[in-house]
């Protein structure tokens, strides 16, 4: 394995997906290990064993762990082509604090939305439109976030598109009405083939996403 | 304010303390000012309406905010001395990893433990334990946080120092019998100028901690 490139990830992970377009933006060829996360492989549990959580990439056999490091980690390895994180330092800060934002809020808030009932539902569900229309006052006229060059809050918010489907169908919203910017944005990070190709079928998502519920409401 | 730099902070905060000692290694000259969190200036809620938080860094009028994403931002700007991140891609990754993993859990432990009694005071307690015993494991044999430069893990973990007297009068243990070699090192980062005056006195932490406490418990 010295030498090689492994990512250990899970198909419908927004996490992974960003590891899996920053390798296609960069060319990279690596060894795709679909982990199961209900019974997690010695490996993952070996590499990263302080949260045992996907994404991890093995890089010349060490592992470096979290989506935005690991994405930060690419840019700066293989940084001959495609540059993820702008030159500039106060926009790389402003990069850095977006992904963080995204991270902090969209999967807790979206997990209020989905599991509950009520009128807590509706409060996730506000929360969680209000992160999106957030998110879509910060683009400006430019292609991408903050540039005509896609790069790394564009690699952070992207994934989040594949799941666009399942938001709308368990919110009983559309994400086209509530924030037609950002859904223009998508598609244009679409027509890359390094998004499209590492970006699941929304149905897929949705179906994963129905029957990982049926499991939760069963328990 | 143009070409200035402004540091709006508190004085207790761990958040805020990264960024001072990161403009004192850098021999950055600042302005400081104190905010109220009770009644926070329009400047704050103007510099960082999203999270509303300090330390907020304003640059030439434009503001970077959060600490962990300030202190690389210091580094980027005055790149020509006393270097915070490893220059190696796989320590960079590391000493990101780490800061991260303490922005997630020790703030949010301690008020576990802070705030809690019985049972679940108990059980905030031995998580935080556990959390500096999992951050002394990844001491080398070498000064500072994996090198004999003091660096981004370093400036990440060392404000916390400030607070130990009051984590461990909150909780009943003493830190040095938990984890000496941690305390080591802490007194090693506290040799340095740059660390020392950076850091306010423990018993003026504790103090402040108890009134807020008395607040916290009369509303």
């Amino acid at each position: 394995m010295a030498d090689g490139v492994v990512l250990l990830d899970t198909w419908a992970s927004m996490f992974g997906m960003r590891v899996r377009i920053a390798l296609a933006e960069k060319g990279v060829e690596y060894e795709y290990k679909e982990e199961n996360l209900r019974n997690k492989s010695p490996l993952l549990l070996q590499m990263n064993p302080i949260h045992k959580k996907i994404p991890v990439l093995i890089h010349n056999g060490k592992p470096i762990c979290e989506s935005a490091i690991i994405v930060q980690y690419i840019d700066e390895v293989w940084n001959d082509k495609a540059p993820i994180l702008p030159s500039d330092p106060y926009e790389r800060a402003q990069a850095r604090f977006w992904v963080d934002y995204i991270d902090k809020k969209v999967y807790d808030t979206w997990r209020k939305m989905w599991l509950s009932k009520g009128e807590e539902h509706e409060a996730g569900k506000k929360e969680f439109i209000s992160i999106f229309k957030q998110l879509e006052e910060t683009l400006s006229d430019k292609a991408y976030y903050g540039s005509d060059t896609f790069g790394f809050l564009d690699i952070g918010l992207i994934p989040f598109y594949s799941w666009f489907y399942t938001f709308e169908t368990y919110g009983n919203f559309k994400m086209e009405e509530e924030c037609p910017k950002l859904v223009a944005w998508a598609k244009r990070c679409m027509q890359r083939e390094a998004v499209s190709k590492s970006l699941p079928d929304e149905k897929k998502v949705y179906d994963y996403v129905v029957a990982v519920t049926k499991v939760l409401e069963s328990n």
